[in-house]
């Protein structure tokens, strides 16, 4: 962090560089457009206020002054003065090292994390802000997290998630139970395994957040199974890059329907960002539906679905364990997979309450306890 | 709906054709995964009762007979046989005829709209499914629709809000007003005019559909400004086939922070799907935070921001309208931007109440209602 910004201007062009980076030219409608002061962006909450229309076509830099300490100041071609402290420069430079090392890590994880599985037990999570950060932020890192110790009632598992973030009620309500139950209209509700999946691909948006609350769990088997997403798509990239551009690419069409329902999505089973980072896995075979491609990508992209669909069976990323009462599992639905051993109903009783919410609100409240932290 | 179609088998590999059609070739696993017997998938939720993995590497096609009035039957390598109807080939055939004549149409529209307005009265719709139905298809087609004669109560719009779906509550709560307010927290609660945007972009995911109820609306000014986004986006694409693409593949960064929240999501301002149709549009200048793109793609990102933004800006493109009191606009969020113009506080009220639903729930309503059209 006492790297020095240094600064070139060349006809309306402007470079920046620290020690430890490359240069890079600076776009002067960027630049301006993340100009701080009071007339641009409202103190309070940051939002702009201007439209990009209102700056003027063929905006460029008259001067420029760097200062180790001030940080850059600009003149701008109408008038405008903008500073940029040497902090905000370092934080917001778009060198490849700057933008690389920017990235956000994500923690890809294998079954070996059984033995540091992500746990906080609810109530220490309610009474301290401390706890709920720690919980939160390895939520962000894996893409679960374990509760324990959630009152074993009905209907609690959308008050934890009304505490999370907000509940999104959907056709199945504001939670839904998971039990064996007779006709069922879901395999959901039957006693049979199944395979690793996310939740709801057929919805737009699908689930951000998926939370199952264990309620009763004496019945054997039934054991949850997770499996993080990101890894297996990480594995089929390295495998067999061209399988995993084809599911990147090309989505698959999915659906739910019932006497009162329709719900249909197409969905990439994998997403990737502009720096191909996977940021989106969606992967469930009940609720697949068909494929609409050009019949020329039929074959390759069924060979890269059953490579994928491979890749999440390896034992060696299934993290098994089980969930006794009062545990309540949490998962980032786009990312971590899951899914349950057969259980025998007819020995034992196993109940499990469900709910969904969105991720924005938990990432919300994990980079304002962030400040709080580093005020 | 009378083609005859037929089918040609080479060495284990299917190609059909119809009378209008060219002949595709058919993917042996495409074609079994949409087996629809009953040991494939459930008869009751169509829902898929094995895995893909579960299909035996090599599966290829035996027998096929097609028969005018049957369809398709095939003898699988593994014994099982599928049959398909006529209808079901028609409507999933992979030839880029087929393909593209399903593409579901997406209608564009300009300020001429104005003239036949997609409106109902929400007692008459609550009342009667087939008027229900003719306003949700105007709605899917047009990305917004009008109901009028909504009670005049605060509240009423959430209500609307879950008759229509299920209301999404965020940190502004289940409904949020707005109206002209001392020190706002928000430009959306001053009397200033403003451009049209999508609302939540720093939401991860975004609303997909935003009601707007006006319960009092005696201030001069404050009409309501809409812009079709899809057509807005066709037409950078036209103009500027460069500067769309680099709208498609780099997001930008959106933020809103207030004492409480701190929302940051990263969105391309236009979205298209795999067959190069357009699927969404987020643009919203007071919440853009900031461009983390490569330095070299600053510059070129801003021009295509900028030619965007002009093209939003068109007057031809400009919906404009008053809401009365009793009035609700429903508009899908990621296509049909919004705005208002000024008004003057001083000389009358204007408040207006507002909530968040997701679009799946009408979707599925829509298609629900058909089936009863089209038993």
């Amino acid at each position: 962090m006492t790297d020095t910004i240094h600064v070139a201007l060349t006809d309306g062009s402007l470079e920046l560089h620290s020690d430890s980076d490359a240069p890079w030219a600076v776009s002067s409608d960027w630049l301006r457009d993340n100009c701080r002061c009071a007339a641009c962006r409202h103190p309070g909450n940051g939002q702009k206020l201007y439209a990009i229309v209102d700056l003027p076509d063929g905006l460029h830099v008259v001067t420029a002054v760097i200062d180790p300490d001030q940080g850059l100041q600009v003149r701008w071609s109408d008038g405008h003065v903008s500073s940029y402290t040497p902090a905000w420069l370092r934080d917001h430079a778009l060198s490849d090292a700057a933008r690389s090392a920017r990235r956000r890590s994500t923690t890809l994880w294998t079954r070996d994390l059984l033995a540091r599985l992500p746990m906080a037990d609810w109530p220490a999570l309610l009474a301290d802000p401390v706890a709920e950060l720690a919980w939160l932020e390895q939520y962000a890192a894996l893409g679960f997290g374990l509760l324990r110790q959630v009152p074993c009632e009905p209907g609690m598992v959308a008050q934890v998630g009304d505490r999370l973030g907000f509940v999104r009620i959907t056709n199945y309500g504001r939670l839904f139970d998971v039990k064996s139950v007779p006709n069922p209209t879901n395999l959901a509700y039957t006693a049979v395994g199944l395979g690793v999946h996310s939740d709801n691909p057929y919805r737009h948006p699908s689930p951000g957040v998926q939370l199952l609350h264990c309620l009763e769990s004496e019945a054997p088997g039934g054991d949850t199974l997770l499996v993080d997403g990101f890894h297996a798509a990480d594995i089929l990239r390295r495998e067999d890059p061209a399988a995993f551009a084809l599911l990147c690419r090309i989505p698959m069409n999915f659906r739910y329907a019932d006497a009162s329902t329709e719900l249909q999505a197409r969905q990439t089973l994998i997403s990737a960002d502009m720096d191909g980072r996977v940021c989106a896995v969606h992967f469930n075979n009940r609720s697949a539906d068909w494929l609409d491609a050009p019949a020329a990508e039929a074959l390759p992209w069924y060979q890269a679905y059953r490579a994928f669909a491979h890749i999440l069976k390896r034992p060696e990323l299934e993290l098994v364990f089980r969930l006794d009462p009062g545990d309540c599992v949490v998962m980032q639905n786009d990312r971590t997979l899951h899914g349950r051993t057969a259980f025998d109903p007819g020995r034992g009783r196993r109940h499990l309450q469900g709910c969904y919410i969105d991720g924005d609100a938990m990432e919300s409240r994990r980079l304002v306890l962030r400040r709080t932290r580093n005020p």
